[in-house]
C-alpha cells in the first residue's frame, strides 16, 4: 500500500516511520509511506501557506494553491484521498477495514483553524476523524489512521501481536488479562484461568468482557445483544444472567 | 503540569517533545513532559517486560513488576494515573479540560494484548480511550492526549491558533473556512463572506454548521436541540429552518 502524507510537519511522523511495527512494514516495503511538506509546493518568496479567514474570526486557513500543487505533484486523484477533520465521519473498524483495501492513500493533515474549503470540495475528500476532541494539527490523527490501516495489511502483524480474528468478542470491551507470576504482592491470579478447561475460561472471559462493557459502553452492549443469535446455548446464559442483573 | 509517561517506546515521543506548539510549551517549561522506559525497571537479566498469559490466547501481556518499579520510581501516587486503554472511557472535551487542571498525570501506554489487570487494579488507574479501533500500542493514544490536553494551559497556544471560548457553535461539527483569493481556479468564496454584514456572516456560518451536523452526527445535532434555550430568535430562526428539512 502505499500512503502519502501532505503536512507542513513532516518530521512529526518519524514514529510511524522509523520506529515499531510500522516502521518495520514501511521497510519490508508492505506500506510506502510518502511526507509531501506543503510548504515546498508555495509559490510565496515567503513560502507562505496560510492567511486569514474571509468573513472574520480568530486564526488562520490553509491557502488552496499549495495544497493543490502538493496533490497534483503526486497524482492524488489516482487514490482515496482523506482529509483528517474533526468534522469527518468518526473512524472506526468497519471503516479501517474499507481503507485496508486500497492500493493508495492521501492524507492531507491540516492546522491552525483548517484549510480552505474549496480544497475539500474540488478534491472530493473524504473527512474522517479520530476522535470528538481539538487537537493542534491533522499529524497525530493520522498516524492513528496509519497505525490501524497497517495492522490490517498481511505480514505487518508478528505472530507475538496477532491481529484479532473476527470473534464472539468483537463489539465487546477486552476481559482483563493476566500473566506471571501467579501472585505478586499479595495479588492472585483469578482460579479459573489456571484450571486449563478451556470452556470455562471462555465463559469467564465472555462474562468478564459483557459486564465491562455493560458499564461502561452500553452503546456496545446494546448492539452486542442485537446479535446475540450468534452465540451458543452456554453463552446465551452468561448473556442472560448478566441482563437479569440490570 | 508535569507530564510522566511510562512506555516501551520512549523514542516515539519526539512529536510532542520536539516538534510543534507542545514541543514549544516543553521548552517553555509549561509543560513538563517526562520518558519513563519501563524496561530500564525490569530485574530480568534479559530485560523483558512481558510474558504470555494465563488461561491462553494469542499475543503477549505486559507484566506487573516492571510497571510497579516504574510507577514507584516517580511516586506516581502522587498523579493522576491514566491508562491508555480500547476499554477505557472515550476522550472528549469535558475529560480534556477536566485533566487540563491536574498539576500532575502519569500515563501508561500498553503494547501487545494489553497489561496484567493487577497493575490497573492496584493503581486504580482511570482507562481513557481515544476511539473505538484497535492500535499497536498507546503511545499515539497517550500523545493525542497530551496535545489535547496541552491546548488547554494558559500561554500554550498563540494568537495565531487561539483556543476557542465556550461559543454558540460548541457541539457543533465547524462551518467551512475559506482564505484569500476570492477566486481560484474559478471557485468563488460564498458571497456572505465578503459582505461585511457580522450578523448575516454569523448566522450563515451558524446555518451551516448546523447542516453539516445534522448530516454527519446526528447525535450531537440531538444535543444541541436539546440545549436550544441559548440561542436568540434569529438563530432559532435557522434552527427552525434545518429542523423543518428534515
Amino acid at each position: 500500500m502505499n500512503i502519502n502524507i501532505l503536512t507542513l510537519f513532516p518530521e512529526m511522523f518519524s514514529p510511524i516511520t522509523e520506529h515499531s511495527i510500522i516502521g518495520r512494514a514501511n521497510e519490508k516495503k508492505i506500506l510506502n509511506i510518502s511526507l509531501i511538506n506543503i510548504r515546498d509546493h508555495s509559490l510565496d518568496k515567503h513560502k507562505k501557506t496560510d492567511d486569514t479567514p474571509f468573513g472574520g474570526g480568530a486564526g488562520m486557513v490553509m491557502s488552496a494553491d499549495p495544497v493543490f500543487r502538493a496533490l497534483e505533484s503526486i497524482n492524488a486523484q489516482n487514490s482515496r484521498i482523506i482529509y483528517m477533520s474533526p468534522k469527518g465521519k468518526l473512524l472506526n473498524q468497519d471503516l479501517i477495514e474499507d481503507l485496508s483495501r486500497e492500493q493508495a492513500l492521501t492524507i492531507l493533515c491540516g492546522r491552525y483553524e483548517g484549510v480552505d474549503q474549496r480544497i475539500i470540495d474540488y478534491w472530493d475528500m473524504e473527512e474522517i476523524s479520530v476522535g470528538d476532541y481539538i487537537l493542534t494539527g491533522g499529524e497525530l490523527p493520522a498516524m492513528i489512521l496509519i497505525d490501524a490501516v497497517a495492522r490490517f495489511l498481511p505480514d505487518v502483524l508478528g505472530s507475538a501481536e496477532s491481529h484479532k480474528e473476527e470473534s464472539i468478542y468483537s463489539g465487546l470491551l477486552e476481559y482483563p488479562h493476566y500473566t506471571k507470576p501467579r501472585e505478586y504482592r499479595g495479588m492472585q491470579v483469578p482460579e479459573v484461568l489456571l484450571s486449563g478447561n478451556h470452556k470455562m475460561i471462555h465463559l469467564w472471559r465472555l462474562k468478564k468482557a459483557l459486564e465491562l462493557t455493560r458499564e461502561r459502553r452500553p452503546d456496545l452492549f446494546k448492539a452486542f445483544i442485537d446479535k446475540e443469535d450468534r452465540l451458543t446455548k452456554e453463552e446465551k446464559k452468561v448473556l442472560n444472567e448478566i441482563i437479569k442483573d440490570d
